[in-house]
This record gives C-alpha cells, structure tokens and sequence, in this order.
C-alpha cells in the first residue's frame, strides 16, 4: 500500500445528517480514518441559492484538502445535487456524492419501473435525481416530492408518533397515487424516519437508504485507486463550523454512538 | 427636523420574520424610509452559539450602517436576545430590540402574574425574558418554553390544519399547567400563528405581539431624539444576503404585502 492510502477519508455535509453516511463507512470500512466536517454555522443548505451552495461546497472541500483527506465524500443530498455536477471537475481527489450510489440501487430494485423520490427542496428543484435515474434507465418514471418538514422533525427528535406520521401521510400520499414501488430515501436524515415512512407506504414498498451504497461506492473508488488502508487502529475526527455542543447532542441518533471531542473551526 | 431625520430606519433579521416588524413599522410610521437586511445565506439564527449570534449581529449592524440609518431596530428575538445585551452599547446609533417592549406590555397586562413566555431554543436558553421580566416585577411567574418546530412549519406555510395544531398543543401543555394568563410570542414568526395559538390556549389569554410593541418603541425612540420624519413619500427597502426568490416568494405572508426589488448583497 502507498502513503496516500493511510491519509483519512475525508466527509463534509452542510450539519448532523451526514453521520447516517460516517456509520456505514465505520461499518465497511473499519481500518479507515475519517475526518468529518458539520457546516453548522450556515445549516441548513436546503434553502440556499444554487450560487451560495456552491460557495459553501467549495470553502468544505478546501477545508479537508487541508486535512490531507485521500478522497472527499459529500454526505449531503443538497450539496451533491445542486453543486457536486459544477465543482466535481475542479479537483484532483477522487469526490463521491450520494446521489448516483442511491439511483444505481434504485434502479437496480424497481420492478414496476417507477421510482419515487423524496429530498429537501433544494434536492427536489434541482432535478438531478430525474436526470441520472434516465441516465440508467429512461422507461423509468420518477416522482419526486420535497420534504422540507422532515429535517426540523428529525433535529427536534419528533421521529416517531402521530404528528410525524400525519406529515408524512400528506408528503407521501403523491407517491402512493403513483404507486412507485421503490422510493430514494434523498436526504441523509431520512433513514432515522424509515420506520415511519415504512407505515405509510407499505412493507412492499423497497426503501433505498444512499447512506449504504455511498459506503459501498466509496470503498470500489479506494479500491480502484489502490488506496484502501488496512491494519490499522482507525481514527475518527469531527469538526463543526458552529455549536459543538449542539452537534454533539445530536450525534449520537445519526452515528449511532456517542462523539466525544468535536473541535471548532472558525 | 434635522437633516438626520431624512434617514432611513434600519431593520434586521436572520431570515423573513423580521417582516411582521417592518408591516407594524410600516402602519404606525407611515412617512419613514426603511432599510431591511434579512441574514437568508446564515439563517436560522435559534440554533447557533452565542459567539456566532454576536458576530453576524455585528455585521448586520455594520451593513445598516454604511446605508446611514438614524436607528437600529434588531427585529429578531433570538439576536435581541443573546447578542443584544453583549453589543448594545458599543455604538453610537440607538437600537431598539424586540424583547423590552414586549415585557413591558405583558408585565402591564397580566392579571394572576403568571406570563408565558414562547420562542426558538436560543431565545429561551438565554434566559433574558425572565430576567428582563424580573426586573420589573420580581413576583411574577414566568414560564418559558422553546417551539423551535413553528419557524419551519410557518416557512412552509403549514400555518392552520389538524398538524400544526397538534403541534401547538404539545408544546403549549405546559403554559396551560400553569394557568399563565399572559403569552408573549417571543419569535417574529409566530404572530402568523396566533389563531392556532388562540385556539389553544383559549380566548381568556392574552398573546403579547411583540412587532406592535416594537414599533411603538422606536416611534418613542426617534420622538425622544427629534429624529421623526414627516411629510415625505417613504421608501422601503430590501436587502437579503441569499436567495432573493425565496425571500419574495414568503415576505406576502409575513409583511401582508408582496415585496419586488428585493437586493443581494455578500
């Protein structure tokens, strides 16, 4: 294995959602380091101009390059949908976003060929999702609504009980009209909703959480460059742009464990 | 009237709720020239620490003052109050926050001195409407409690239905357990909530609407100086650091007007 292998898989994501993505890399990549960046200062990005998610995307990548990451994954819907197509050829390391990973599976799952498609606004609006699931596969049909509810319920705990369940029976009720029988969990905080979202569209219906096939992709990109790391105790670091505490309180719900140590970066 | 009287009123926010400010502003001070800067690229502010609070508040106050206003009014209850106490008084301009004037009308107007008290988490955590309260009447009761689900559900325009009530119901249990007869709604955007609010906790409670309160208190600020305008065709302005679409698309809501022009500024 070279020396750029041992450098740390860099994450960034615009606050606390992107650690559904850090706990499947520790899951299918255990001997990795990871450096994690939460732009908390400036969540959430759902809402922001195309020009400024850009901006922001760009100031993250330069803050992990810094870091000597080995490659960059955006754990962020909005970021890897609005910005990742413009910035994704400015640079040298090897960047994953978590749309094509999830449109892959999605794909790959769809029996009836109609894809549903849930995300923030900014992910919605941009249409990314449509434009590379017709890449793949242009009989399928996509219908995609924006959720925008779902991250303050998510951030605020709300992630269980009748008031969620009734927000998501209106979000939903398009995708159920359509009769998709798979539907891309688009935004990192969904997963933590999965059982919700479950009730109100059925077992039948197949969910594709990005968080795991962006794993997956990651590790094909380490291998394929000869940069995987092995034998090795790994290290996880977070950084946050505002609030550790904050960051910290939350954590705990998206990773799965508890993060100790979160450092502050101006 | 001086020369410095022809100047415009300064008005900021994190976001758009400052907007119910500017229409109470608008109605009560007809001939001034207002000058708005909404934070959109930054907000929300409820979430961030209160180093970070400080630090846009400060460059928001020196974006008003290159645009030479005669009065500062910081229409954000979150900056009023975490940032306010800390840099009030390092400039010369007068500022007039959102939270004295409330306290004075809810103080004035309960009859058991049992005042609720709703608003973001920063808001409350920062423990300044008890303290300001207290100032003026140490017997009374205050009851305090965060709603940080109402911004997005009032952003979203989810303003009136089963959800949004059931919403307000759990949070408002409290103020209900403690027989307040006052409320005050200590965040810019819930006025748009009030009927939901009413319906909650009943016709015999009193919601303290701050932006009236506030727009009185700069009336009285610029009598006290000589600083009123009069017979003059005002101009209002609008100024936002992100996303100028979505800050029209919601100023109709909050201001009870469209608003077209909206500039950006970096």
């Amino acid at each position: 294995m070279e020396r750029r292998g041992m450098r740390p898989i860099g994450v960034f994501d615009s606050g606390v959602g992107g650690l559904t993505v850090v706990k499947e890399l520790i899951r299918q990549l255990p001997d990795e380091d990871i450096v994690y960046f939460g732009d908390i200062a400036r969540v959430p990005y759902g809402i922001k101009s195309k020009e400024t998610i850009i901006r922001f995307s760009i100031e993250n990548i330069l803050f992990l390059l810094k870091k000597e990451v080995k490659l960059i994954c955006v754990a962020c819907n909005t970021v890897s949908s609005v910005a990742l197509p413009v910035i994704k050829h400015h640079f040298k390391v090897p960047i994953v976003g978590v749309i094509i990973p999830g449109v892959r599976e999605a794909v790959y799952a769809t029996q009836n060929k109609r894809i549903g498609v849930i995300g923030t606004r900014g992910t919605i609006k941009s249409k990314t999702y449509e434009f590379e699931i017709k890449q793949l596969d242009p009989k399928v049909k996509v219908i995609a609504v924006s959720c925008p509810l779902f991250v303050p319920f998510v951030e605020e705990g709300w992630i269980e009980g009748g008031v969620v369940l009734e927000v998501a029976r209106i979000y939903l009720q398009p995708l159920k009209d359509a009769r998709v029988d798979t539907v891309i969990l688009g935004c990192t905080h969904y997963p933590i909703l999965k059982p919700v979202i479950k009730e109100v569209l059925g077992e039948d219906v197949t969910l594709i959480d990005s968080a795991k096939q962006v794993a997956m992709e990651v590790k094909k990109v380490l291998a394929q460059e000869g940069l995987l790391n092995r034998n090795h105790r790994a290290k996880h670091e977070f950084y946050v742009s505002d609030n550790p505490e904050w960051f910290s309180s939350l954590a705990k719900r998206f990773l799965g464990e508890p993060v100790s140590n979160v450092k502050m970066v101006k």
